[in-house]
């Protein structure tokens, strides 16, 4: 399963549903199935929830839209907080807001998360591990897919990976960064395979980690 | 208490131990220890865990240099990893190790820090809340910290800050920013005010996410 | 006539090489000349002249990497000094020279460079006027064409594009942009396009200003 | 002389304006006028020629703001055009106006950049050369100095200075960087000092190169 978000921010697009829109239905023999969640708090979830148990997937990749960065970025964590620094497409503005009562304060990725940025290196993609997803609602998607992981779907391998802008959506400002479509799309088709290849290996010992 | 790292990563100062320097030993009629950690992840440790035995602080600050951020950055939350992208002043260098395997998978910061960024904006001070602290020693430091208020300093108050580079520090690559040790230690000093002013109080309700 | 130049400063690519390769021989019933520059000082120029005197272009377009931007860059205007802030591919390392004795201080391209950007612009590339072509070898040949235009060939259009990494520069600087080699082809041909469509009009009247 | 501009472009202050109101009134025995500009294109040409025809300065330092940066910037050339990216502060926005009839395409300043650089660097303040003024009332006016010197004033030496925001500047945009104003009082001091202590002395041979 691979879900995206709507546009959110005063964006017209998000990057993350128009490449998840582009990829197959089926890879390596797997079904790949897409997932729309809305940018809002509480509805994100119950689309989410909604979702995993009627699919019951091997696998929840979540797509999100990180405005301003150059590289692929696989996230290690979520943490159990919302604090919006804007409105999200609902108008609800959460700040520190608990996501999960009973959940713990932060899941990290079941993903092979090392393996998927070495995998993307040597494709000539950018991309590096994140050490947050910020307290959005992606932050919000990722920890309740990895507590859906915890509390119900022991099997399930769970993780979130944020994309930069398309060229498109930075033309009015041109100092930030961007990635054309056709590479991000080709990012997530090799992740995916990389996921699928090493289901049930333990991740490299590869360095991705930050300073601060 | 207040505790800073030497320097490391090829810097030849700290700007965390040279404006934790510059503190009184005295503010608001308590008592300032201030501590100087080691840059290394197993000693600094052994030494945080020695002086918070000793001391017994009502607060704990830890300081450290994020070289090439513009803003005091006030940390909410260390996550139970280790990942060195470099090695420590000891040619340490963990990847993907649990901090404590008896911890929590993160703790927050029990700081007012939406507070203390609030009074240090007021005061003209550039800061902001990060909700990464990164996977290097500093936040190795702050999740000790935590960890042991978690289990044995229950009333203990602990968090992290992070400053930029010193001016001197950028010189030789002017494009990085900086902050003057002056309002640096002015910093401090509110933050360490705003702490114990606040002691007891519900943190003020204050936007203080990132979207990623 | 396009120029571009072989790698420098450490790279083993450039993006402007890589992408002037792959434009076809003719466009628009116009013959396009494909010229490679050494990354040197002197050499440059004497292959650049050599060029120009003998196919006699209606244009010259230079092309250029611009390492850490993260769109194309359309100059303006080139100035008469060298000030290398490295070796050159032959170790030359002018300091404050100026370029050409009988040159004037500085020479506006006289390109369309208003259409240019908004014609990438139009095609939701990110595209912008820069004001500084630097001091190193890219402003040389740009000086260079514009110097010969004035002095020998009163009819020929010259200029200069400035491009970001290719996206396999960056994988080891994930920080940094990069835009993709096919984004980069079709900008290149866009902006030759707008050149032969706009010959012996007046540029548009489009801010394209910095303010400093 | 030293001239410093009002604020513009929705800022309440310009880091110009209040770090020259700090100067003294002399230094090393020569007498400092200060001179504050208004932010708009031709009525600070006015202004500015007034006070210099009026006081026949031996040396004429302007200094504006340039928002983003983390170091003093010491100009090298202003180029002969205004092309504004935002209205001045009597609404005025000329696009691609030729400051100068009469003027060469730029002028470069005639003080000695590299030792201003390097004397701040010296003492630990952040400096580099900038090889572009922009294109709006900074540029103008260093644009203008410059050609007096060239009409008028033979002896005189002139130049521009670009400063950082003010921490307070950035307080609300914590990711941009910022200098103290007790640093840029400094460093405006000692570039006074250095240009006084340097006349009629070839400036160093320091590279102040830019790749692009």
């Amino acid at each position: 399963m691979v879900t995206a978000f709507d546009a959110f921010g005063g964006e017209s697009v998000n990057p993350a549903l128009e490449v998840v829109n582009l990829l197959p239905n089926e890879l390596l023999a797997h079904r790949i199935v897409k997932v729309v969640l809305p940018t809002v708090f509480q509805k994100s979830r119950t689309v989410l929830m909604e979702a995993v148990r009627r699919e019951n997937p091997d696998v929840l990749l979540s797509v999100g839209q990180a405005g301003g960065v150059s590289a692929i970025r696989v996230e290690r964590v979520a943490i159990n907080i919302d604090d919006a620094r804007m409105p999200d497409n609902e108008g609800q503005e959460p700040i520190d807001c608990v996501i999960e009562e009973n959940g713990a304060p932060a899941y990290f990725s079941n993903l092979p998360i090392k393996r998927m940025v070495s995998d993307l290196e040597a494709r000539g993609i950018p991309a590096q591990v994140s050490n947050s997803a910020g307290t959005f609602v992606c932050n919000h998607v990722m920890y309740q897919g990895l507590f859906l992981a915890d509390q119900e779907f022991p099997e399930m391998l769970a993780g979130f990976v944020h994309l930069p802008y398309l060229p498109k959506q930075v033309v009015s400002r041109p100092t930030l960064p961007s990635m054309s479509k056709e590479l991000m799309v080709e990012a997530l088709m090799q992740l995916l395979v990389t996921i699928i290849e090493n289901t049930g290996q333990k991740d490299v010992i590869l360095s991705g980690g930050s300073l601060f």
